[in-house]
């Protein structure tokens, strides 16, 4: 989920300061417009970034006009404020219609604080989950534009700056004394606080995860998102339509810009390594599946990633270590008549292994943000909801004690080019190239937007993506097979608990 | 909840028999609509009335082309179905597009069950809450119409049929164990069911709770419900809205028609002793509200109710015997420019009250479910879903620890009568009574199956709806003294604790 907060993005001077003249007269104009229209705009800021949260609300402060926004910032909760329900002070603060409110470290950073401060216990954490959702449902369903930054920071950044507290006033010291005892562990803040974000990441009010270690970046992307929602919404608020519309891809300008940027594509292995190290692996999967059969520990593999990155032969490779009747491959191509009478995801969940099986997709419900979002085969109310259904499916595996893997097979577009001429000069592989293979290449950005945005919304600290370098099949080969090996050697000690 | 499912209403054989032919034709030739239609039908049967659930199915396979009709009834888990996420037997089952499928005591009954078992904790318990509502959810999103009815039976007739159980064979036998197991503790087995029933009513997907005592009358509602949810979808289905219409409220035939026939409105109390009865309740309200006020118990006070039932009487008694610093009341009257500028629920939530103080709401927050509902000032999408709304709003006062009293104060059409002419013979009581007084009790009968309904699904173990029998403003007056005093003595002593 923070995998594509951490890539070290940065807009220049020059480029910021072209841009900004013509975004704040937008941002005004509409928030001009939006006085006349009958919905609020409710605008969180949140993250494990305390000082963006603040220096964003007063660039917001500075971009549009004061007097028609309202801005919350929470504190300490005064005795106003204890002796009634936690959403008090929430509704309390609301903007009406034709405005809006700014939200600091609101109702979900509040959530999480309180777990993370031992003050409430898991089911609290549920409960208090579980009227995030409806508070921020209620607000949708009445007409509200709800739009939810989250801002990330590197664990490297953040121990610097906690570490540097000492020469700030006192107040801020009390602060930095909570924030060191919530990051005190990491790996804990961070699995809390991704657990509530993919709680509260609905198709309506999704999570906008947002790279903070660039002011210039860091605001621009706010700004932008603001502007372009605010846009969707009054132009399109002549409509019936009540919903708010999703807020778009947060813009990606920079470099790097994307997770598959950060792919180290350089990565190869010689023939002779390749051969020992395949051999070695084999060996290891059969045994580790045979451990996983006989423990009762069931496993689904997920393959996605460019057309040519050589995904069919990763699977030979698996599968010729295992028992044949221990696994299935699914290869997943356009639904059948009978899928499309059902929900999208009915027929993933169908091919679901027993105790001890594993099923292989090859391609799978990442279609619906992959293919059907860029191609169009899926509206964008459905591809935009699909990340949270997915969410959803993938919690209910794990927790039923599946081992789930999720593999993105990259390769540059160099070698997917060489590789498609290389199969039409081969008889027996010239049928696996259509024309439909050079027409997707041509959406090749558009791809890797979508495939951003689905391991930021869907790697999760319980189903985390793998991104497998995949230029030198070899190297893929062997790495995906180490892979499958550890995950299936961890759950059967695991099981064996 | 289940007030409304206890009133004995039945239907007689001959009325049964005159409805059936034209009935049972309706739902045969929607059915075979629906085979080119776009979207499946999933009826949940559900209830503590296990024959009841049993009995629907086979009365729906009988009305129904059986063909297209997919009967899902689950028993013990199988080894295939333990060895894989809970749902995955739902997703199996489900219907394709232009189908029903009815499901028995499926996914939210199961919720119930492994939780009055003690086979999960309640942090597990509000975990698959959650995957429940989101199941429904992504059904509705995806397009289908979503029906759930609750067959309510009560505790006598529940424990005589437990009891009974010798004749049966072994395999009931086993049920009628596990049932014993469930309603050993009937309160306990009531209290999780509705809490369970409250969470997953939504806006989109509500239950419909249904007396089950006589065949003839729980037939012929399921029946009818599924034939107006059916004709309601088909017809409009040729519009953009994918939505499920939410379900019609279940038809009202038999005697008694709704919870407040069931009010015994010949209640009175002697001039004496209801002065004597008033002073000491006065007395004792005293002494609780300064309790209250110590130990900072915070109430909030809800008086619904017929015109002229006498509202502003009863809260002037309660007042009288009160520290005008320690309560406030708030009159609700249409909202106003600046209240409906935000949602419907803002306006009560600021006057919530602080630590030992009482807030007096003269009318609520259920005018969205009561006048704006009938007078049509809210959208039948609005109202639907207030309830679930109107129920995680007062879960929060309640969690909170605050005390929460909700009163319908209720007279018959002739004592209305009475009172308006008697206000329109007193010079200052002339001002009360208007035209709107008279049309509104035009729409008596509208008002009081909306009052139904509004208990069905507002009147929960969290917040119950106290009835009160006003046609003797002596007896209602004593009564809610009573009953405000109560609860404030028992949660001073939980306060205490």
């Amino acid at each position: 989920m923070f995998e594509t907060a951490e890539l070290g993005r940065k807009i220049g001077k020059k480029e910021y300061e072209a841009e900004l003249p013509a975004l704040r007269t937008d941002l005004l104009r509409l928030q001009f417009e939006l006085r006349d229209r009958d919905f609020p705009v409710i605008v969180l800021l949140a993250g494990n970034d305390r000082k963006s949260c603040n220096e964003v609300l007063n660039v917001l402060h500075e971009w549009l006009d004061p007097r028609f926004l309202q801005a919350n910032a929470w504190g300490r909760p005064t005795d106003e404020v204890r002796e009634r329900p936690i959403f008090w002070r929430y509704w309390r603060a609301l903007p009406p219609r034709g405005r809006i409110g700014i939200f600091v470290r609101a109702w979900t950073m509040q959530a999480m604080v309180l777990r993370l401060l031992d003050e409430i216990d898991e089911a609290a954490l549920a409960d208090l989950v579980g009227h995030v959702r409806r508070f921020e449902g209620e607000l949708v369903e009445d007409g509200a534009l709800v739009l939810k930054f989250w801002f990330h920071m590197t664990e490297k950044k953040l121990r610097k700056r906690l570490e540097s507290a000492k020469k700030d006033r006192e107040a801020v010291l009390m602060i930095k004394k909570q924030d060191r005892r919530i990051y005190g562990d990491y790996e804990r803040a961070m699995q809390t606080m991704e657990h509530v974000l993919r709680r509260t990441s609905t198709g309506e009010a999704p999570w906008q995860i947002i790279e903070s270690g660039d002011d210039r970046y860091r605001n621009l992307t706010v700004g932008r998102a603001l502007r372009d929602a605010l846009a969707g919404r009054i132009n399109g608020a002549s409509e019936a339509d009540v919903k708010a519309p999703a807020p778009p891809t947060p813009p990606l300008t920079g470099d790097p810009l994307t997770v598959l940027d950060r792919v180290d594509l350089t990565r190869s292995l010689e023939k002779d390594d390749y051969q020992k190290a395949l051999k070695r692996g084999q060996a290891r999967l059969n045994r580790a599946a045979r451990d996983a059969r006989e423990l009762g520990v069931p496993s689904v593999l997920v393959f996605e990633g460019w057309d040519a990155a050589g995904k069919g032969g990763i699977v030979r490779r698996l599968t010729a270590a295992m028992d044949a009747a221990q696994y299935r491959v699914i290869p997943i191509a356009a639904p059948t008549d009978e899928e499309r009478a059902y929900h999208y995801l009915w027929r993933f969940w169908r091919h679901l292994p027993r105790a001890g099986q594993m099923t292989v997709y090859d391609r799978s419900w990442y279609g619906r943000v992959l293919v059907e979002r860029v191609e169009g085969f899926a509206t964008e109310d459905e591809w935009r909801r699909a990340y949270a259904e997915i969410n959803d499916f993938e919690e209910q595996l794990v927790d039923h004690g599946t081992v789930l893997l999720k593999f993105w097979l990259h390769i540059d577009k160099d070698e997917q080019l060489r590789r498609f001429q290389a199969r039409e000069q081969t008889p027996f592989k010239k049928y696996k190239i259509t024309a439909d293979d050079y027409r997707n290449r041509e959406r090749w950005d558009e791809y890797e937007l979508a495939v951003n945005e689905m391991v930021q919304r869907t790697s999760t600290d319980v189903a985390r993506w793998h991104l497998v370098p995949a230029n030198s099949k070899r190297w893929a080969r062997v790495e995906v097979l180490r892979t499958v090996c550890r995950a299936l050697e961890d759950a059967c000690r695991r099981a064996e608990d």
